[in-house]
């Protein structure tokens, strides 16, 4: 009789945790505050009138997505320069699947994946399992990318508000990135999921829209400008790609939910999404500012940041007198009931002390957000002699 | 620069489509008869009262599924004598998901898993993608299984109104599959959404629900009980495995769709289930009856067939004096709008002529029953002299 684990694939062995979502769970604790999830605010979601529900929404659909949403999102792409046409466009369960979709095709044991440093943790969750290895870069330095033996098969890269930093690449980087994987061959896979909460001006345009050949991905979401409950996100693909995610989402789930398809359609698209953006953005600016206040007042000689040009995060860097693991400052925030995100996480290699937290904005309250970054002061003077607050 | 397809990965090479879901592009022509998929009727569908939906149905939920939910489907799978409890159960994007996170956790190349003959073509989909070997095996013929040097690392099964062929399992079989599995070591993978779909009694514990040691997952749907375009399945799981598959459902897309858990919970299992299911399966046993009367008006003379005790499908073997490719006589059903479903498709060797074809009797009217099959009855006369019709 074989033990448990001796029947598992290999893979199996590089199946690591989701940090973030382990988080989640704590959450439900009462009185627990939350700066670790990206979780948009309730009062951000839409009212649904769910009255008139076809019943084509109940019954099986097509795997790629319903044909009037592709449609529309195809002329959204457009609109943002991204030339593409219905058929490239895939709805997913959420963009988190097309991270699953685009591994499946092009990442097996061995190839290099150019990741920033940081870069989203489920995506290194994903990539890893499917056995990539790991090539850091950071948008300051684009041409550490260039010229190598053996140049990354793929790049994933979050251009606009990069979750966790912020960073929004500049037009210059944009280009600069797209030419770059051009002249070496790297499949480009840009996830943009925080492209419409904006509360500054600046560059957006799609990294892939400026790409005259090779294999591409884009991909977003509706979670954070709808509803994250419902699971709607999207990819569009190169043409030549078009064949295989079609067999990919086929075989994962069939196809994704009807109703979600909808009422994204319906109340997202449908009631003008303009107007709906400029409320959610005028809500989250307020919040950051309101934040940013808050950091000032608790941490303000113990941090420093940057304030986001959009998203849903603040990213901070701890002063410390030597490496610090910031999963232990989270250890003691969870005993007072206060949530964050480790920054060691959102490096390919997880094990190097950082100094780095990520902190969400949207979710909490203002009495919210002063408690708990209270709280955190309070950890950090107990962390010890690595702190270096000025008080 | 690479080709296009010089970057994907190995098991890219092995992604097949699935047949039924490339039909399903044609069932939207106008006038089309389909007996090709497993769509439940658009009458059974539930009528959603959607006025109540909880803010948390649209938010970020946990990877394992809600709650209550999990609760409610742990009590049901102890009165199905499988004992678990709900942190074994994991909420899916719809039943295929499961698919996918079984074949992740166990299949890598050339692992050998046992299927039925013919079996679920979908799940054969998922297998080879990630580079399994197959070995087939019938209901009447379990000793095939034993004593193999390399024995099949996974068994996948259906036991209960098999898709494609409506079998169910005797009591005696369900036993000894699971002894033998215990027995060689197999994990057994059992595929159940068509339970609840009974029109005559017959045995129906699971499988797994014998077994006192070995790795197991049991899954199944609310596809053909509630409504399909919710996207809602769940997988049950040995204690061994639950860690793994909170991992591998975080990856895949973070978590199911909430507001289709919050319609399940509150309209499938809220209200009476049992009334519900008694509705549905009257309905289906009904057509049943008019399909099973159809075709022994049109195809009487040119076929064999069983009367399913459950499900949703009807499995002819075609009066054939060679063997004859169905997806031929699908091409020229096509033509006239008819559609169904070729046996080739659910074999794991689905280069062989089968002479068999599955035919749905959930989704058409009595109208497009008798249209329909006197159509495919003028295809088979058309085939040539392949077929053997006693006219």
């Amino acid at each position: 009789m074989p033990n448990t684990t001796s029947q598992f694939a290999q893979r199996i062995s590089r199946l690591g945790s989701s940090p973030i979502r382990e988080i989640l769970h704590v959450l439900e604790r009462p009185g627990m505050i939350s700066f670790a999830g990206g979780l948009p605010a309730v009062e951000c979601f839409p009212t649904l009138d769910l009255e008139r529900i076809p019943p084509s929404a109940l019954q099986y659909g097509p795997s790629e997505g319903d044909t009037p949403l592709r449609e529309r999102i195809a002329a959204d792409m457009n609109e943002r320069e991204l030339a593409v046409e219905p058929d490239q466009v895939f709805i997913l369960n959420g963009s988190q699947q097309g991270i699953d979709l685009v591994a499946k095709l092009f990442i097996e044991p061995d190839v290099c994946v150019a990741v920033e440093a940081p870069t989203y943790l489920a995506a290194l969750q994903v990539f890893r399992l499917f056995g990539a290895k790991f090539f850091s870069f950071s948008p300051q330095d684009l041409a550490s990318l260039r010229g190598h033996k053996n140049p990354p098969r793929m790049l994933y890269v979050n251009p606009t508000f990069q979750n966790p930093t912020g960073y929004c690449y500049t037009a210059k980087q944009r280009l600069a990135l797209a030419r770059l994987c051009e002249d070496e061959g790297i499949v480009v896979f840009e996830d943009d999921p925080y492209r419409d909460l904006a509360y500054e001006t600046c560059a957006r345009r799609p990294v892939v829209s400026h790409l005259e050949r090779g294999n591409w991905v884009y991909q977003s979401s509706f979670s954070k400008t709808f509803a994250p409950g419902l699971r709607l996100g999207y990819l569009v693909c190169a043409k030549p790609l078009i064949k295989y995610f079609a067999r990919l989402k086929q075989a994962a789930d069939l196809h994704s939910n009807r109703l979600s398809q909808h009422l994204v359609y319906e109340h997202f698209y449908g009631r003008d999404p303009g107007a709906r953006l400029n409320r959610i953005t005028d809500e989250y600016r307020r919040k950051r500012e309101l934040f940013d206040a808050y950091l000032h007042k608790h941490l303000g000689d113990c941090a420093t940041w940057s304030l986001p040009k959009g998203g849903l995060f603040f990213w901070l860097h701890l002063h410390a007198s030597e490496p610090m693991d910031t999963r232990l400052l989270l250890d003691m925030a969870l005993e007072k009931s206060v949530a964050f995100m480790p920054g060691e996480a959102f490096f390919a290699d997880s094990t190097v002390a950082r100094n780095q937290i990520r902190l969400n904005f949207s979710l909490a309250d203002s009495q919210q957000m002063d408690q708990g970054l209270k709280v955190l002061r309070v950890c950090l003077d107990a962390f010890g002699r690595k702190v270096r607050c000025s008080a």
